[in-house]
């Protein structure tokens, strides 16, 4: 290419004549230029202070933003796993790890005792993919139209569970399982469905009409996730 | 599946096992860090006295929320067609129930009395799905490409008009008519064409440049829809 | 504006001198010209025989499309109730309502009967506001947090359900009731919590695990519900 | 940081020790497990043979795509004005323009001789910026509250046009002017309100009814675009 | 259509039978109605004292609203080419053009002296298109695959560039370029690739890791470019 | 609430009175009505033999799709380090997981041996986060406005990097480190800034030109990473 050659060596020649100081001001100002109009829309770390809005929290202002925004530390602690469902949720979505907010994705860890299940639930703002890195997990879900997906997952498996979807995860193996779970979503939202039926104040009578589920079975429950009504 | 089946085996023990004490604190424990983590992300009630923002308006704290958020009652009673074009719109959108900020979409009632009109107009930023009640409707859009569509609707009847083209309704039958009209945004926006053309103070010569009409129509009609210059 | 009234006077002379002969030829290259580039992008007749795609349906050949794809008359007929819910829901989906494939929004007709009800269930893809327009309706949601929003519609009363998460309605009034649900989405999906936990073959055990629910109540509800395993 | 000054001198160590056919090896392995991931998701360029889809048209297969996919050089040749309008508009949209397929964007020329008008129009799927960058333009649009925004526009004036609303452009000035009007969709769709009025076979009484226009006006008119009915 | 015949008639007489007085009443009443829901929601002219969101600004109050925020006079004057890369780039986006906010799209002028460049650099937040209106320019980009796309450009052609690829102009002509950019988005930032190695306090050692650069060229064209560490 | 009780009762006897063969075939009529308007909206495993859109592949035929379209098992076993990077990346876009298709996100291994290194890179189409699971890195971007974000990560820590913007990770510590990142696309892209600059055929001055870089370092670093020109 012609003429590009010869742009070449115009060029070579001009940065070579420049001296230093007749660089550095027309640069600063360039720089100044281009720096100008740059925004903060690269990210928008959530400043939690301010209200919300449908496409997440405002940002904070960029001249406080610092690396730290950018990184969590909480998810190499295992989730304390002494409850009822021998399981826990770590998460870092929004809410504990500004940074992600806007961005579109946030993570959780899932630590899953012996015999710990991570219950039936959706997440209804993200789709989900799960890598288990220890242990293993029975993990499935539910479709619209009522289709059963469900696989035992080992070490280095990832499952997909597409957004909104009734999903649970299960360790029926020997040994403690855990799990990261990805979200295309910085707040995907968590509705697991036993809490939501039995762990609030929704009248026993209505919960029984809307899932056909005895009285009985339903008080009992309410009484075990600490519901009422 | 013998490993669940060995699960199942294990985790009803538990459960048995487990008296209610002992179940009630880790539960609580469990139900507070998962509760931790939800977000309003399930919706965004507008606080109209916030500013807007290009997603819709900021939110009121989830802590504010109830029921009344959710449910608009306006829609039942029906609008005054004491009026030019013998027809009312009342709406339902973010202004009106700002429960809807945010989640995709809004609803609107129509009441077209005998010669009834909802002038030509278009929504710049939804689409919108008109089902007819009461009576009997002639609608119709115009598409980008000139193609003309529109069918007399009855009860039970719904079409579509896709955001931001041309439509109308028209109520040629013998009774008033009634249809609720929904939109695939909760401020879908609403141009209505001969208020645009004649109902300010755009001048009536670019009005009659840009439309090819007639001094004396646009002068005409200026007088009618209250516009000037 | 002196330079509008001096166009404006250009204009009309331009306009008066043309004889149609005059007009006729360079319009319809005029016309031919913008037609050329309008596009099928006002909108998308879903063809149905056609792969989906994540936006939805590939589009009907423009030149193939009339009025009656963007027209549906399938929600005037009640459903019928003579079932187990005593209760039923009239869909206009992309499937069968192909005009709304692309444009953001679906409507439903739901029938209740007297104790009716549509059961507790989301819609992973869309929210969805209900209007009520005859009989009383018991409608409600529950957030991810776990809040519990219910209350009695009437006649006219529009309810918002935010996508995802669970909901329902109950006819506890003493006539029929009849209402439609506009959603966000062509394809909001629906997803019936009891039909997903108790109409497929995802084994007792596992259910069991995930929900609490005991061995009972799942195989008795299965029995009921079609399920198996 | 000392651990990079480190690794640093490992690594430089590292490379200098490498002899090309050493580097090379492991090199196409490594390009070849890089690129083998990569996907067409970079671009999209419209088969135009193949189904619109509601996100745009499928995509070329890459191997195909040539430089020329990314490049139009229709805009650079004046429209024709000898027209009705003495305007003239040449689009570069996706049909024209395949490479702009998905890419959330599209542009088109405007030439108007002197009095040439590009007439009160809508783009119901983008918004649009127009650059005059020869003679004046008259711009303005009208918004959904029926506010009234005009401005005449010198060279390097850019005016602003959100999605969907009622804009023009006249040519008041000495001298032909030409614009280039930038859209934020690759198909925005073009209607034009007189054409959509009175360039199809809507029938007069409909037009009459939806605008308040005159029977007289609209057969006048009719007559002039090409419509019937 | 009878029906509509007949219907004509009835709005005629009634047309013409009200006095002005009885249609001003009315309509102002109906006006007022249609107002009243009509919100912000065509635009959302940015308040930069307010915080940004993910979408982008809060909106100022719709009643301070101009025509001059939706239009921006900057791009008729040539940019600085008097430094480093002998070119400038003069935008319109948000930050200077607050109109643009929401609205998807923003635009930029490009002035490139003889042998001018537009450094390698990409818009993480927008694809671009640029159309040549003076001289020529050497503009390319980059695929993912290392696809390589490059084409002079003369007057009247437009090239269009992805999101988020890597792409240059550069002016080997004779005479001086100018070429305006449209974006996508109203901020779709801009990181040039060699100030974003050489031109920041990013150690030496880490960018010679991450890249192959010898250690001399890395200190070098940190000296060149205003770059410590 | 009286009227829920009484609902109750009714519903309660309704139930028990109906016997299972009753129950049955309005059931099965029911759940075929609800079945056939799902769709398969929920997800869309794309089928690799279309073409992609925009919005990715189309989807394979559902009835075509099990549990192994959304379980990938290629992240356990490392990736191959013995290159000129000293890393491997192990993707789980849609090429090699179709289950992701349309969801929103994907996954991916990184493999970093001592002094490993993921070159400054971007991804055009997504936002990445990355979680350390063994050993240590050195992660960190830069921002439009030439920020500088870098730490260094530890076991269970997570870093994001904005959508577009240069990125790195390496490994300086003293063993082999592992990680893995998630997308907010299943279609990411990935463009490494040497590879694009010194891996394909764009002319070496070219390069120069649009980087400042010595014509002797452009040079050797095509031969090493294999391009020419």
């Amino acid at each position: 290419m012609n003429e590009i050659d010869s742009c070449s060596r115009r060029r070579r020649e001009r940065i070579r004549s420049m001296k230093k100081p007749t660089i550095l001001l027309p640069l600063l100002l360039l720089l100044s230029n281009i720096l100008s109009f740059s925004s903060a829309a690269d990210f928008c770390v959530a400043d939690l202070t301010l209200p919300e809005t449908p496409s997440g929290y405002s940002c904070k202002k960029p001249t406080t933003v610092t690396v730290s925004d950018f990184v969590f530390s909480g998810l190499g602690v295992p989730g304390n796993t002494s409850n009822l469902i021998k399981a826990a949720v770590t998460p870092a979505f929004t809410t504990q790890f500004p940074g992600v907010n806007g961005l579109g994705l946030s993570l959780a860890r899932l630590d899953l005792a012996v015999g710990g299940v991570i219950p039936l639930h959706t997440h209804p703002a993200g789709s989900e993919l799960v890598l288990v890195v220890q242990g293993s997990i029975l993990a499935g879900f539910i479709s619209s139209s009522n289709g059963v997906y469900y696989k035992t997952l080992n070490h280095g498996d990832i499952m997909v569970f597409p957004q909104g979807l009734l999903h649970f995860q299960l360790n029926c193996g020997d040994s403690p399982a855990v799990a990261f779970a990805s979200f295309s979503s910085p707040t995907p939202g968590l509705q697991i469905t036993s809490f939501a039926l039995f762990g609030n104040n929704l009248p026993s009578s209505v919960i029984e009409k809307v899932t056909f589920l005895d009285d009985a079975e339903v008080k009992k429950l309410k009484k075990v996730l600490g519901g009422s009504g």
